[in-house]
């Protein structure tokens, strides 16, 4: 549906549209996210929205004038959602950055798409709430982002993910036209659910330039668990055992030993000579120190050995080293970090396909995951100057996608699709929805001048 | 898009279709639902699906014949979203009624559509497991209904609704093609969320065939309080309190003195002699003792008299004169039984100002709510004689939806629009959203055959 677009529309609308970039600095930074991937070119130019209606003039001029738009926020997506090159225009909406309101009786707050995930939280703690999605780059990624990919996060498995949290949206539709989703309300069923639907969406849909955030309150009491385990079939063991026990842990991390060791050299932490694997639980609520034994019992079969704290710094420095999992193994080179999601119960096979995986093709692949809703973060690790999405790494890439698949499993449990996993979604998801999805794509975007090739 | 049915079509659907009933009292009987509308005329037929593959034939027929198809459950909708008249074919799916399997390690159900909500809960009990979303109906509703409205319920505002715990579905489309949507790990963005658009739309994209669900660990603990109070804005401030005490109730209901008076009439109990206006509180989990401690210190300034009690029985005594409302109301005469969500902050205002609709139209109105999340049921009962969709009830009613709209909330919480509240579904949602709505349905359904004039 697209045409190509004329080198005089770009233009046009970057000499038409307020606060425009062309620098070649700028622009090459705007060509990238956190992903990895380097696009075969740069965009054509940078406008920087700073109020919504530079956001409709924008795409009213981009349809205008049939020039594809790539919305980018705080730029730090891992799958190449915001990757722009050659004849692209990136929206850049990270000026868009207020807190327009907390309603601290309601539990609501009403927040631009700049505004960084870890700042709502800061604005949000002096009144006892907090906003649970929660990736772990909580204090670089923006609410806009974490909209566009659904994001997730460690306190997910028991607080929901963003589709959980996001109450209403005010979203910039392809042609310029204000599009409003969802309600105010906790509940609310009146027509389709197009809230869930931008939700996730990409950027391929709309232009998200409003959210109202659901808050919850912030527990009283936590209770925070570390266990080291001989092996990482040891960990998953345990946090199965943790999900037979019926208890709802708010955080369940685990991380393999290789991880740990890449952690320990980048924070001077000790984690890898206490085990080969680790997970991080914590329980919260009323009910904590009473969840937090029968975690305990549950884990203690497998474990090596046990930490246990109630005191919040140093449960901080045990979080910290989940956190930092993703910067310390960038330190070792060029990460592709995979983001499979697999039944719960199928993890330790998981753990186990994945180090298949490297010895077939070579490919060092470290793990992280979510134990508590199955989320994996197989983070494939070549040369600094190595490819992410060629070669070995790609093959690997793949194989993980035909892991999960075959555990019962999908592609990606919170990063999105992007440009990196486009080619095992139809897999996946059927041609049958792919086609549902690309007609529904048509209905919001008939031009096709939303990121597009990226998500569907 | 919809032609109109040829009578020949109807019959050439009805002659090749299997398990087809054209007696007129079973017709009858599929006109209506429990939402007290009553359409015009009869359906001309029944099809009983006994088979996926029957649904599937009978949609490829009534797409062949355009035939307008009516999809239905246990018929137990409160919208009229499964009412038929003349020219429909009722597709009944109740006869799909497996439990296919229970996964109680990785806690999840693949269900038929025509399996009841308590039957569910009946049947994981044994692992200690539930199933979250529990209508009012939950002994008579069937999943397929709860699905296509998105149902909710008394522990949704700790547990979610549907859309959070229906992992994934199988759905066959007009044209009869199977469309499976979301997946059966807990967390996933793999394309658009098309799983969370079949929910709560109301049988008029798809019909649900098979539904995999999220059980939940059942909380080892509950605790429940019975508070009574001398009049509904001293509950409602009383609910407020509870929020504003950071605690999160798995129930808090609201149910007024009339309707306590109703109850009390049917059951034989004495809850109006302690006071005009009730809330109903549970805590659960490990903490739920702690957290009905801070509850009770809470709403002690605002109640009459408070019941505690840890006893199953009691509790479920307690717990029954909320189940019972609507049955009770229904013995004083037609009841058309309103869903309007407010923000929680404003359950006082809402209160005060249904009984100053009372007052401007002489209708009346009984009032029990989700207090937890906004949601309330203002019960209009007019004579066993007397019309709720025309007259004073339909004032009425549009009074509330503006009601709802002054307090920043919504026409429907968890019933859905069915046909009772179309009228007010635009000025809700707005021109744009339902005309992207509209787009969408014409994507699942060209031919505008399934569930016509519903819904959207």
């Amino acid at each position: 549906m697209t045409e190509l677009p004329t080198d005089s529309g770009v233009n046009a609308l970057l000499t038409a549209c307020r606060n425009v970039s062309t620098d070649p600095d700028e622009r090459a930074r705007a060509s990238i996210d956190r992903s990895g991937y380097v696009p075969g070119g740069i965009p054509d130019g940078i406008v920087y929205a700073e109020s919504v209606d530079d956001v409709v003039e924008t795409l009213r001029l981009a349809s205008l004038y049939r020039v594809p738009i790539v919305p980018r926020g705080a730029g730090t997506g891992l799958a190449g959602g915001s990757a722009a090159t050659a004849g692209n225009v990136v929206l850049d909406v990270s000026r868009l950055n207020r807190i327009i309101s907390i309603d601290p009786v309601e539990q609501q707050a009403v927040v631009q798409p700049g505004v960084l995930n870890a700042e709502v939280n800061a604005a949000t703690a002096e009144y006892g709430l907090f906003y649970a999605p929660d990736p772990a780059s909580t204090a670089i990624c923006s609410i806009g982002g974490n909209v566009a990919t659904n994001a997730g996060g460690m306190w997910c498995a028991k607080y929901g993910v963003t589709r959980e949290s996001v109450l209403s949206l005010q979203v910039v539709l392809a042609d310029g036209q204000i599009l409003k989703t969802g309600r105010n309300t906790i509940k609310g069923v009146s027509g389709y659910d197009l809230n869930a639907l931008i939700i996730g969406s990409e950027g391929t849909l709309g232009v998200v330039v409003e959210a109202t955030l659901r808050l919850r309150p912030k527990p009283l009491h936590t209770a925070t668990v570390a266990a080291y385990f001989a092996n990482p079939a040891a960990a998953a063991q345990a946090a199965s055992a943790i999900i037979a026990a019926r208890i709802q842990p708010a955080i369940l991390e685990f991380i393999d030993g290789g991880t740990l060791a890449a952690v320990d050299a980048m924070m001077g932490t000790d984690h890898s000579s206490r085990g080969n694997a680790f997970l991080l639980a914590q329980t919260d609520g009323y009910g904590a120190l009473l969840e937090q034994q029968v975690l305990i019992e549950a884990i203690t079969p497998f474990a090596l050995s046990i930490e246990q704290t109630d005191d919040d710094g140093r449960a901080a420095e045990l979080v910290a080293a989940r956190r930092n999992a993703i910067p310390a193994l960038q330190l070792l080179g060029r990460v592709s970090i995979g983001d499979i999601g697999v039944p719960r119960k199928r993890l330790a096979d998981a753990v186990q396909g994945l180090a298949e995986i490297t010895a077939r093709t070579g490919v060092k692949i470290f793990v992280i995951a979510h134990a508590a809703d199955g989320n994996l973060h197989p983070m494939v690790v070549v040369g600094h100057n190595e490819s992410i999405t060629e070669g070995p790494a790609k093959v690997a890439l793949g194989e993980m996608f035909h892991l999960a698949q075959r555990l019962g499993g999908t592609l990606t449990g919170e990063h999105g699709i992007g440009l990196l996993k486009r080619d095992w979604l139809e897999e996946e998801v059927g041609s049958l929805s792919l086609e549902l999805q690309k007609k529904i794509k048509a209905v919001f975007d008939p031009l096709g001048i939303l990121n597009p090739g990226k998500g569907i």
